[in-house]
This record gives C-alpha cells, sequence and structure tokens, in this order.
C-alpha cells in the first residue's frame, strides 16, 4: 500500500494528497511531527519535512515538486501538469508562485506562526509576521482572480496542480478563518469549484483536535 | 536571439546560466535590478523575479524551475534531470534541497542580507540573519560531502540540475568569501570538478562594479 507521511496544516502534504486523490491513487497517511525529528523519518528524508510518499514498490520519494513530478509522469490518465512543453511552463510558473513565494510571503506568516508555533510549543506567534501575512493575502487572492477572469483554470483551460497548489495553501488559511472571501469574489468562485471537487472531500473533512475549523471551512456555499 | 534577464548574484539566474551553457544553447543577458519593478519586466514575469528567458520563437518563461524543466524537455541532447522518473525524483529532490532550503537557511541570510540590502538601499544588513546563515552552512557542505563520498555525483551516477544548484548557491557565497572550503575536502574536491566544467567559466569572470571578489573564486585550485 502507498504510504503518505503528512501533517494536517502543511500546505504541501495537502498538495500532495490532492494529487494523489485526482488522479485515484489509493493511500493511505501517516501524520508526522517533523520537529521530533524521528531518526526513523529522517532515513526517509533527511530534510526533516513532510510530504514523504512511500510508492507501493518501496520506491521513497520526498519533496513536493519531486512527488508530484513523479506521479504526473508515471500515472498518465489524467495528466495535471500540462499537456505540452509550453503548457507546463506555465503550471510550473504559477505552482512557484504560490509554493515560493505566496507561502513566503503569507502561509508561513498565518499557518507557520499561529499553528507550528502552538504545535511545537516555540513560544507566541510573531505579530509583525501575522500583520504581513494578512497584509500580503489580498494581493494573491486578486492575483487569482486576474487569472480566472481570462482563464478558465489559473494555468490555463485545464485543471492543473497550478490550482492543486493554490488551493491547498488557501485551504491552510481557511481552516484558521484567515481568508477574506467577501472582498474577493473571482477567487472565492473560483475557490467554490475547487471545494465542490471530489478530490477535495478530504481536505474538508479534516479536523484538528482542540482546534475545529471555522463553520465556512467546509461548506460548499460559503 | 535568446535572452535571458538575470542578476548577478542571483543563485536562480546562475542555474539557468549554467544550464543553457551546460547545453551549448546561445543566449544574450541582460541585468535586471527586480527591487525597481520596472512595468516592462513585470509584464514578462508579474512575480517581479529573475530569471525571466525569453526563447528564440518569443516564448516567455519564467519561474526557475519552469525555466529548467522546459529546457530539459526541449533540448535533449544532454539531459540534466535524470533518465526515468525515479532519478528525475532523486534530482528533483535535491533542488528542492539546495533551491529551498539551503536558499532559506544560508544564500538568502548571506547574500540576500549582505548584497541586497546593499544594492537596494534597504539599509544595514541584519546580523543575526548573518550570524544564521553562517551557523547553517556548515550542515549543507556536510551534505554535499555525505553525498559524494556515496555516488560520483549529487543526485547520482550524472551531472545534473542538482549539481548545478548547488553549485549555484555555493558560487554567490563564495563570491563573498563565505565558504569555509577548508574545513570541508569532500565538498571542495566536488566544487573543483564543477568549477572545470567549460560552462562555469562565465560564472567565474563575472565581477560587480565595487565589489571584487576575493582571489580564490575564480581559482581552479583554490
Amino acid at each position: 500500500m502507498r504510504v503518505l507521511y503528512h501533517s494536517l496544516l502543511s500546505p504541501f502534504a495537502r498538495k500532495v494528497r490532492l494529487v494523489l486523490a485526482e488522479k485515484n491513487l489509493d493511500f493511505t497517511m501517516k501524520a508526522e511531527k517533523p520537529w521530533e525529528r524521528r531518526p526513523e523519518f529522517l532515513a526517509l528524508n533527511p530534510a526533516g519535512e513532510v510530504p514523504v510518499l512511500i510508492e507501493p514498490d518501496s520506491t521513497v520519494l520526498a519533496g513536493t515538486d519531486a512527488i508530484v513530478e513523479y506521479l504526473d509522469e508515471v500515472y498518465r490518465d489524467k495528466l495535471l501538469i500540462g499537456i505540452n512543453a509550453v503548457d507546463r511552463a506555465e503550471v510550473r510558473r504559477l505552482v512557484g508562485w504560490f509554493d515560493i513565494k505566496m507561502d513566503r510571503e503569507v502561509t508561513a506568516n498565518l499557518v507557520g506562526e499561529k499553528m507550528l508555533k502552538r504545535m511545537v510549543g516555540e513560544g507566541q506567534p510573531n505579530s509583525q509576521a501575522i500583520r504581513a501575512g494578512h497584509a500580503n493575502l489580498p494581493h494573491h487572492l486578486d492575483y487569482i482572480g486576474y487569472l480566472v477572469d481570462r482563464r478558465r483554470w489559473l494555468a490555463g483551460d485545464h485543471f492543473s496542480v497550478a490550482d492543486i497548489t493554490a488551493a491547498a495553501h488557501l485551504s491552510t488559511l481557511d481552516y484558521l478563518g484567515d481568508v477574506p472571501w467577501d472582498q474577493h469574489e473571482p477567487a472565492r468562485e473560483w475557490y467554490a469549484r475547487i471545494k465542490s471537487r471530489p478530490s477535495f472531500r478530504a481536505i474538508l473533512a479534516d479536523h484538528m483536535p482542540g482546534l475545529p475549523p471555522p463553520k465556512h471551512y467546509a461548506d460548499l456555499d460559503f
């Protein structure tokens, strides 16, 4: 059986869950607390980060891009990284936008500060980082709106890993109630389409003990 | 003609220069100061970051991974991202290691603080960040040593974008004289092999006005 090491509010682990679900690939999840630095986990991924995927043939895959590219290359029934080189470049440009730029400007500042510090016991969240995260988020919602004003999905006509990556980050922020949907209608309409996909059901059912999501989190009509 | 928008101490732009050179693809370089946010440059890449590559057929490519994956897919005489899916996963895992983990822990703290703040005029470098960068660097040099103790190149038998990525980051740090080569012989031996490659000549000839590199920077026997 395929095994995914994940943590619940890692946007990177969520991305791999969504890719596996879109491709109808079965998997079991194991919750990992990367900050505990378990030797057995470090042996799988010396970077000490989730996600890590163990394929049914025992191939160990670590690193979000490495995992997603591998899955899209090996399981080709439904391609999620574009159908030609130029399309793929656009998907990967946007993956970088959300996984690097938005993560640095928003997700790390909000989910990282609020949740990871809480779980790791690293002390109080940095209020300056949280303010920066809130201040930076509208720019990314506007960019999603700009894109879907011109295209059906973020990278073009086809649903792709670009949509999955953006939704993975936004879903962790939405779990904390941090997304100002009311002021970003085009992004909300796009996210509503994502939320209604069968692949998203497990994400919407996520529940952290002691920290339930806001009511609208799982609501398709939010 | 192919045009690369770059800046001299961006490890990401250096990576694309090295990939182009390894593939014997001609290109012209245009120096961009991303922090000036030129509208014409933002039209090419809304993220406002180098590298951006304009292909001879006018295809605009932005985002380091997007550019490198495109080049490896389209110009296949010499593959730099592995020859099968498992090899490619290992190359991409290590690309993520150096471009995300090492960049966050080292390059951004040293090159980012020292150079970008100087160029952008954003004030004094953050001395805490610089201390963290120096403290984190040996771990990455040790990891390179660990890998080349077991393999000919970082990702396996073949020279790959994993080597190029690590060398791109180390070359910017080395330009500032920040790499403690004396205490990391295996990493030095690997970097000496990289430095002697024809693709690296242009990198070793880099010279920033007012900030010359240390003497050993271009020395193949450093």
